[in-house]
């Protein structure tokens, strides 16, 4: 029996994955739900169809958007973490003692649920005592704080449909207000390659500028994502990403990372020329 | 119509793009050969079924396989390209006019004439005369050369079929010979991410590393080879790739990259944990 999951990555492109079978398919008032059991990846969840993480690589996707913000700003006590139902942004966060409380704004209590029954190695943390998890929209829920956070994390889908929201520059204004005077956000931006994609990642790039004052873009490689060259934004109020990176402190942790390395931290910020110059369009 | 071209990636995983029409279809003595024409990447080439090159990310993979080892070795005369029958390679290369010999050994001379045909992007220099065309097998052409290059790029496909050759240790033993007492090799060294890639990968940086005293792997995003994550070897007898990289006498020369930047050129070799580990395993 051939059995295949595919995502249009673009309508001109299809990312296709043997199945072995479908674990969950269910449907929110948000979106549909959907985990899959596969050979290549192990376990992967989708969201209207579009792929959210997979057993295999999503080690990628938590490592680089948690330690990357975690190893420049030297003491995060208050984390927000918008989105992230399945858990793995707040498995990597756990992992640093003096992070004091997170609060995580997830607007589909179904999502944690069938997260937590069917990828555990992802919302394995989400019973930590220094978790507070809120179901509500993160637009809304960011208007109130006024610098109560040292990090913002915007762990989002896609800019349609449920994560529209948190591309608005009534949001990142509003996360800059959330921030205190040393904070710093980070976001899934999208990727610079396919012509939707880079057009979202441009468009997102410059509504960071017009909020943040230190605004830019790193990379990594995430396989099941589309083009495989994703990005994350980190917008910060005083931190540069390189020249406040204290690798020194980072490594006396002895955190044991499979894609992040304080020097790949560097890395990931030299970008392509032809990213370079689609993010400098819009400065 | 709907009508696509799909790439098993692995046997668990197809990549498919949407295909306008088929350009060409041919059997030469080595290989099957194909040229489509696609809404999504323009036209690309297909060995045995195997993606070569398509001419939305082509600029990728030339790129960073031609001005890494350019931007480090203070002065290239001579240059032994092996494959690189679609001309790439050749187009980045004439670009430096202190280079003042090519050999290129392609083994397939229809890959070369479709190429000229139907792929004039890439193959637009492969008349340049400081250009020598040698149709003949890499692995015994390189036997007889000794310390006559400067550079040698091996630009494979991959590691089966007409290939094979071109990842052993005999192989990588005499570009050694063939090289000057400063040369560098730089070879496609295949994918990290799924089993059998990282496999062949792991293999070839084995058989590299006891070959040449500096061996280092560096990385670019290839959104359409398997998982968009892929790798090249920098083997050189005298220059390291970063201590020796010289980034104010590259840039003075005011050569526009799509991709490479001599920022670019340190990130390329900042590669993940699981990456350095796999590589570790058979130093």
């Amino acid at each position: 029996m051939e059995f295949w999951f595919s995502e249009e990555q673009t309508p001109n492109v299809r990312f296709s994955i043997r199945v072995d079978r479908q674990l969950y398919s269910g449907k929110s008032e948000f979106q549909r739900i959907d985990v899959f059991e596969s050979p290549e990846f192990g376990r992967f969840l989708t969201l209207d169809g579009y792929m959210m993480l997979t057993e295999k690589d999503e080690f990628i996707y938590h490592e680089m958007i948690v330690h990357v913000p975690m190893a420049v700003h030297p003491r995060v006590r208050d984390v927000l973490v918008i989105g992230a139902g399945d858990g793995g942004v707040i498995r990597e966060l756990v992992r640093y003692p003096e992070i004091e409380h997170i609060d995580m704004v997830e607007i589909d209590p179904l999502v944690v649920e069938v997260c937590k029954k069917y990828l555990p190695k992802t919302a394995c943390c989400l019973d930590d005592p220094r978790l507070s998890i809120h179901y509500a929209d993160g637009l809304k829920f960011v208007r109130s704080p006024q610098e109560r956070y040292d990090l913002i994390i915007v762990d989002s889908t896609d800019p349609f449909g449920p994560g529209e929201g948190l591309f608005t520059r009534e949001f990142y204004g509003n996360c800059y207000k959330a921030l205190r005077a040393d904070g710093i956000m980070v976001n899934q931006h999208e990727s610079p390659f396919y012509a939707e994609d880079a057009v979202a990642c441009q468009r997102a790039h410059k509504r960071i500028v017009e909020s943040f004052p230190i605004s830019k873009v790193y990379q990594a490689h995430i396989p099941t994502y589309p083009s495989g060259h994703w990005l994350f934004g980190f917008a910060s109020k005083k931190y540069h990403p390189l020249r406040d990176l204290d690798d020194t402190r980072w490594n006396l942790r002895g955190l044991h990372c499979k894609y992040y390395t304080t020097t790949l931290h560097k890395g990931a910020f030299y970008i392509p020329a032809y990213v370079e110059e689609l993010l400098k369009d819009v400065e």
